[in-house]
């Protein structure tokens, strides 16, 4: 007999006939409010049964595609920075091979690993970000590895006008005015035009796509950390995504699903979609 | 002392006096993502006591309407057909006592037992049907009487040009095939436009109408087997729902509350809704 | 060391210098659903360290802002008329001294008591009701001081043409009628042209604002004793929280959060928000 | 057709017909920690259904039982004395058809109603009461009429020397001090010891018996408003209920369990099992 | 790089080298109550991670051991005897191997399919039923193949003298009968000395050990279908699975496991420690 | 007004007139498993109003007692360090002051932070350690930092003979090595013998008393990170804390209550109860 293999839908090729690789990272160790992002990657792998493997939208299929399902990589809690090292070497050894990253979070800081792998081999990286919260505080609790300031670390590394922000509603006053300056923020909505604006901004560039999932409304979306009312909706995100075969994409992650707080199961669905969405799109 | 009655809201009218009977099939043999459909017929009994009997909308009241409320039928899981085959048996009678029947689901394979019923006396029969999922599998694991597969058998029945769908979001790439050729199907929307050429389509045919509820997005119903995100929302079902009174409507269901998905009760109050509306609207 | 104090978000002031000042009002003796109402105002308060201080929208900040938080008020339960005057006492005191009172629910019927201790002060008071339900009925299951006639008791008092409610969508028989003669009902939608109609009528006016935060989508508000399907979005009901600058607000209240029935806490998170909007809205 | 009883497990017999009489008093008003016990009758008929008929323990099955199940009391919130006077009246009506009542609470102070219809004809009446609280307040928050407090009432009506208590392990000061002067109170454990002393003290008295279900561990019975830790197990409590038969017991209830708080069920079963036991028990 | 595997904690021996097999069959077709079952399995495997692979009473650990994960059969809802049939012929093809099947389920009826597979190799198989119901039914709701009647039915194999049943609590006037007669039943208990009588009269026989987790006292396990109040302790029946050593066990399965109830997440890690005391003590 | 105070049930007294001081530790940045401790501290603050303030058992009362709640440290996520020199900077203060310091975890690695306040004023302390979980690991998932290696930790400073363990269910077979060479490992239970021993060893030696509150059985304390079947009664470790009379405890802290897996609240209880119990035992 077989050992047992687990992937993300019919995400089973093997890994050197793979276009795309999914791999976990279930870390949240720097989350304040409510933990438990580290759940999400097995949460969307495991209940990625309860969906079609084919998008009618998209008129495509998941079987027999070339994605190839990493597993969960170990990280370990309390110590960021070597979280961060671990997730970029994997994506830095998937990237190397030729094949695109999609990466499953875990909280929002482990884009930072990613995005570090990417900015060394593309320093031309730009960054397109899906969010509630903009993520771009100096520190938090007095650390600057932090879900809160993920994306201000990413700017440290790419500098000014390489990040777009999509859907932010949430900030703080520092974090409005840092905005203003350094990087493009399209508040609150993810209407066509916004995305619209968004993608031709970027297109031809090299582009590192995160989308914390939080972006979506709670109403959709009620199993993560930080849940900000007023987001946008599930269609609205899945057809931004769609939109994302303009654009050439590099990596990408899906972030910040708490499975513990989904009693449901709705938010998980609503994840597993969207990466099907996600890997439907940008595969070749 | 009386002994104590139990019905829909205020759906007490002698069986005799009734124009319309509700009757629960609380059956969910077939369910494969999340079993639990079997509890929807209680819950939305046991629930209707949180909403008014009124609707504002369509300026009537239940108080002293002329529906009786059977109650749920005894139904082995297990036995597919046998299920069917008790289903069949009361809708076949309370048709023939000149009344429409309302069957609260259950998962949606108990559809194929009313459609039967209405089919052996108006074999011009229509079918109107609500879902996210287009159900038209020629089997599911192996089994041609399934909740994935219970229009395709309604198909057999019926045969082509007899069955509209409407707000489908989710199926296979040989559904989609399938649905091309043999019935109407307008995709993911309830728009009024969509409604209103499905309500003109089958203007003056006997129908029978079905509505699995998680047609309605997972934040409005996420107590329910298996949520597709990106659904319609309540107002625009209960829109459609009033437009039913344009229709010769024969009998109907709606299917699919799971109750203990439903930790709010959100969703069980919603199933309440909508059957009130169902009730006000077929009502003559 | 200091004892630990406890308040809403950043509202630190010291009493005499507040300019507004919260308190609440956990009661819910006469609810005849689901009740937990009781719980609503520690649930805001603990819960509040969830959301930011700011304000994108309205580029204010709570940290220094002049508001206090006074706690919960002690209220008797099963005995509805004294918790009330308890409630009255504190608004009286609040309003003699000069302050914007902004009472956290408990139930509706803990409006009765601010309404009376403002409409002894100003005769002339009218009341701004968001809902989903009409609260009109001259008495429910026996007894005239309840949730469902809280709006009707408030009618005793101030008199025709003096309240105006938004976003109702359920009421009896009784209440459409009574509502159509006696009060200015908008109904279902908190649309900009219904907020600005309902604004502009009262301008100039001395306004209570009242806010059932049950007006809001159960998808959006799960955690509500009687959640109503079909209601408003997040974003609506803040829009019109906004528009009340344009109004002489001399006191308003948040009520019906149960976060027992809100387990994702996505309705606990929406209140705060919606609290937070209101205090910045109404600081001078 | 017939329309629908609802009845707890085959307690089906006409009242003409019956020994026992169940009601239910679906009443939590003065409630102060959790409220729901409301929900405690209905939620223990439903899910009568997932227990047997038949005990194997007392040898004897309820099938064809001579027992009658009349439902719920409608019963006001808010006016804590009109409902007992309506739970008075019931049962003194089911005394005076010279059958036994067993109530279902709904909160502890619904005892009051039954204990004041039988001392009002048996003067001589004795209490047994199981509960994991004294109940021996003067006054709760203001109030004499309430859970916290029922027993106190009791005794103002029955006097000293009539009221033994069982498992007692949660009180005040005041309480205790009382509880020795007035009251037999059987401290913390329920073993074969203390309940042969209870009941040999009761022999040949006429007896109502209480039972506050809390009294069970919390691991046994979490759903309840006022769990206490250190109970007694659902073996110890059952063995004592068939001890019952060597009592003259005139009338008795089990109640405070809130199914809201009983996320497993396991609470719910185990009132169900228990009220099957004291059926079997009383009935002759 | 390599799939993912995926296994009971350190359950990763290749099958060849295996001596112990273990398996999920995730089938709830027949439950009447409250389905979930087939969610057992899987929530074994992936919650395994929260306990040791060490055992301190037994001295013993999982780390390297001779056993293999085979990982869940795919089983036809809605057809139990197909069902059946699949986990006979998986049962079959491990003992033909000279291995011990371990089965988790997935309802009580699994058993069946694995019984049938080791008495038609073992005609002198003797069963030791662990469980809080006796499932002596001849038949449930017009099914002879329900989880109400599994050990009726491997009594129709094995005849009279050959089962023994430990921990009984609930049954059927006639199953009390019927258990009499044909079956040694201990009832209620599972102290050492039940134990000890029970492992003594199978000494030496082919045994296989079916554990029906409801055994268990509910507030240890609460997460099963039909939870039956005053069951045993966790540390009783795991002492209880110690003395299996005694035996000769050829086969053996933990059945009822429903994690949708299981809220708290007791039930999964009970679960996982009794099999993993079970695969340490029946590895040689 | 008065600002609003929030204090552990009546331990009010001012800090000056303390001879206890509480006060919470909100950490869980190492937990592996399930992370949630962190809102131990609030959830046993805010339920502590559910209990009692007098002990039957005890014959004393909380009000006016001479304890101090000082609410909770503010501690950083992801620096396990920085967070111990926190709680350290607060214990030693309270210790200098002449009080004894109880602190509410949070995950257990707490514990290491107030020990080795407590042990650089004195050299000879002693631990008395409550657990289902050795805590002796070397290290964990590469930390040395971990609330699975707490107790190794304490041993590197204390050294040989200074521990005595109680109720240790689980370790690992490296774990159950190093206890027999270096600490008193009291297995399994808590009976009175057992407890009676490790009371009797410490008799007269400074001591530090730490209880993880998994100790106690999944089934009375479910609301936990990681549960550990078959643990000990509630009562079992309330008597064994009223032994702590008998021994010069110089601080003590109680840990581990994770409420977000404490649906059904008897955990959060349980807690309060046993903080109650600590208060009353140690308070001179």
């Amino acid at each position: 007999m077989h050992k047992m293999e687990s992937c993300f839908l019919a995400c089973s090729a093997e890994y050197e006939a793979a276009d795309l690789v999914l791999f976990g990272a279930p870390f949240d160790g720097t989350v304040s409010y409510r933990p438990g992002a580290r759940f999400g990657p097995s949460a969307i792998r495991s209940e990625s049964c309860g969906i079609e493997t084919y998008s009618s939208r998209l008129q495509k299929d998941l079987e027999g595609c070339a994605a190839f399902d990493a597993g969960d990589l170990e990280l370990p809690f309390g110590n960021s920075r070597e979280a961060l090292d671990r997730i970029r070497g994997m994506a830095a050894r998937i990237v190397k091979d030729g094949k695109l990253p999609l990466m499953l979070g875990g909280e929002h800081l482990v884009t930072l690993g990613a995005v570090e792998a990417l900015y060394s081999r593309y320093p031309d990286l730009h960054i397109l970000h899906f969010d509630a919260h903009a993520d771009l505080r100096e520190e938090y609790l007095g650390q600057r590895l932090s879900h809160a300031s993920v994306i201000r670390r990413c700017h440290d590394l790419v500098g000014d006008g390489r990040i777009v922000q999509l859907g932010i509603r949430s900030m703080t006053k520092e974090e409005d005015a840092f905005g203003k300056e350094h990087v493009t923020m399209h508040k609150y909505d993810l209407n066509a035009v916004a995305v619209e604006q968004a993608v031709n901004s970027l297109r031809g560039k090299p582009v590192y796509v995160t989308i914390d999932l939080d972006v979506l409304d709670p109403s959709v979306f009620p199993g993560t950390g930080t849940p900000e009312p007023g987001g946008v909706s599930f269609v609205q995100l899945m057809e931004a995504v769609h939109q994302l075969k303009n654009l050439s994409v590099l990596g990408c992650d899906a972030c910040e699903l708490s499975p513990h707080y989904d009693h449901s199961g709705i938010s998980t669905i609503a994840a597993c979609k969207i990466v099907r969405e996600l890997v439907l799109t940008l595969l070749p």
